[in-house]
């Protein structure tokens, strides 16, 4: 009997997915991109995103304080509304608890929530609140608004797009291994358990992103940008080149992974919850779009790669030359 | 330190709900009814509802099939839209698995949520599968629409109204005591396992209440007659008094009572999980209310108490005298 370890996330999405993407209307997007869409009136839809996060699973209750955690678990789902370059509206919050729970932590953990919604101007509208044997288990869903005409798809890359993030990435699997392994405190370890527990939406700026044309395919780096350029290339039906020695590297990183032998540029392509935008946008207009987004946001884009023809192909090029293929993004079920 | 446990889930939802609905506008409606609501155009307004079951928290996974536990986790949740009058229109799914879950047993939980849909005419249109270390999560968010002006609230009970419901209750309680306590399987003992795991969401009765203006109140019974009665004298700032004689108790439950030695009475007020309608209606209007909802649904309303102006006084009555109070219905964290 085939178990789901064997199939893994991935292929457990692809396996009951279709049942229920072909009676949908035309206009409306179900399962496969960061949010569903659905039509709200001539001009506008609405987005809908939805995590679980699962202690010992996802989080550790005692790596992360409860505001952060709090504030994180709202946040990555305001992320996924970025990355359709969509406004978030409203959100819904399930939470299981176990009884002995105390009620500071419960009580810091909403305050987390409470300062998301006030940065970002979301309503916190609903949810369910119940027993949980043993383990936290959150679970936010979101809704968003977006212009129908701007929202950003993972299945609208072309061959020729440049692929650009808009961040640093690695720094939170940095901060990651800093937190499992009990790393002492610098400066250095400190920023990456910042950047690993308190991540930031660009809602503004996958908005922003979503207004020009030219930008073509975009989600946010949740698994990685290995597994999440896949997802574009899946969907988009292309291959990609990654070039390594392109992918935006903090000091900070690239300092603690040569005093603890790791591995950085593994780390910045595959470490995971980044939650930057990675986006591709046509080769002729892309450098008119970077010099308007650094006047815009005072910081810059990075070109790490290009979307080809060959589908299903990912190479990964250092130094203009073919490069053996870093480990794969964690995958859920593995 | 208070922990969770003193605090119940009641008093946990009271202590952080206050701030997140100060901020709402008023044509929202936020945290304590069955649903959100969020206006979408002139007439029309969107309900948004969710649940989160956790396994041996909600359900045991070897006394209900995939299958049934599949429509049940999407059935209460259609159940809340019932419960405003609202038709619901899509779903979330959000699932936290065991590595080592058998694909057949995911499968089946599937072809249960998929057969739901096929009857509501509901689009499930995304979610999020993920790892759980140990017991499967499951968290459903459905949205519908509904008529603005034909919403029903918790809060619209007024002192003098009949209090009706549309079902038996007690049947899934019973059914419950049936699975736990390993009881042998007569016709009796099978239909209440049927009513507690397969139960069905009124949202054609839903409906067709809402557009009756004299219904004031609705919601659906989820915890027992007595906990949810409370919600709505709590709500509408009302007390109620219920004739525990007119509670409506299936044959199948009494027999089934008596043979074991309970009491069928305090089941059918406070079992929970019944997922029947309860709803408040003017006096003069009821009667025409029940012959035409008989002649619609080819079933009948029963008429279980009356509204009283006595604030947060909630009384019993057996035979016309005030009747001890039976237990509370089950709270998630005591």
């Amino acid at each position: 009997m085939v178990n789901l370890s064997e199939l893994g996330e991935f292929g457990l999405i692809k396996r009951f997915s279709q049942q229920f993407l072909e009676d949908l209307p035309g206009d409306y997007t179900g399962i496969g991109d960061d949010c569903a869409v659905i039509p709200l009136n001539d001009k506008e839809v609405w987005l809908v995103t939805t995590d679980m996060l699962i202690e010992d699973s996802h989080f550790i209750k005692n790596k992360i304080s409860a505001f952060d955690l709090g504030k994180k678990s709202l946040m990555v789902n305001l992320s996924d509304i970025a990355a359709m370059g969509g406004t978030p509206a409203s959100a819904f919050l399930s939470i299981g608890i176990p009884a002995g729970s105390e009620i500071e932590w419960i009580d810091n953990f909403f305050k987390g929530i409470k300062s998301v919604c006030s940065e970002y101007g979301v309503f916190l509208m609903g949810g369910d609140t119940t027993r949980s044997p043993e383990r936290v288990v959150i679970n936010f869903v979101v809704l968003g608004r977006g212009i129908a005409s701007e929202v950003k798809r993972r299945s609208a890359a072309i061959p020729g797009d440049i692929i650009c993030v808009n961040d640093f990435t690695g720094d939170s699997g940095g901060g990651l291994q800093v937190l499992l392994n009990d790393l002492p405190e610098d400066n250095d370890s400190k920023y990456l358990v910042k950047r690993h527990n308190c991540p930031r939406a660009n809602v503004k700026e996958g908005k922003w992103l979503s207004g020009w044309e030219d930008v073509h395919a975009m989600i946010d780096v949740s698994d990685g940008i290995e597994s999440d350029i896949r997802r574009i290339m899946e969907s988009s039906g292309v291959g990609a080149e990654i070039n390594l020695d392109r992918v935006p590297v903090s000091e900070e990183l690239e300092r603690t992974a040569e005093k603890y032998k790791w591995n950085a540029r593994e780390i910045s392509v595959s470490g995971g919850e980044d939650y930057c935008l990675m986006f591709t946008v046509s080769e002729e207009n892309a450098d008119k779009l970077y010099l308007n987004y650094e006047k815009e946001f005072k910081r810059p884009l990075y070109k790490i790669g290009k979307i080809t023809d060959s589908e299903h192909d990912l190479k990964f090029l250092l130094d203009g030359k073919v490069a053996e293929p870093t480990k794969h993004g964690f995958d859920h079920f593995r």
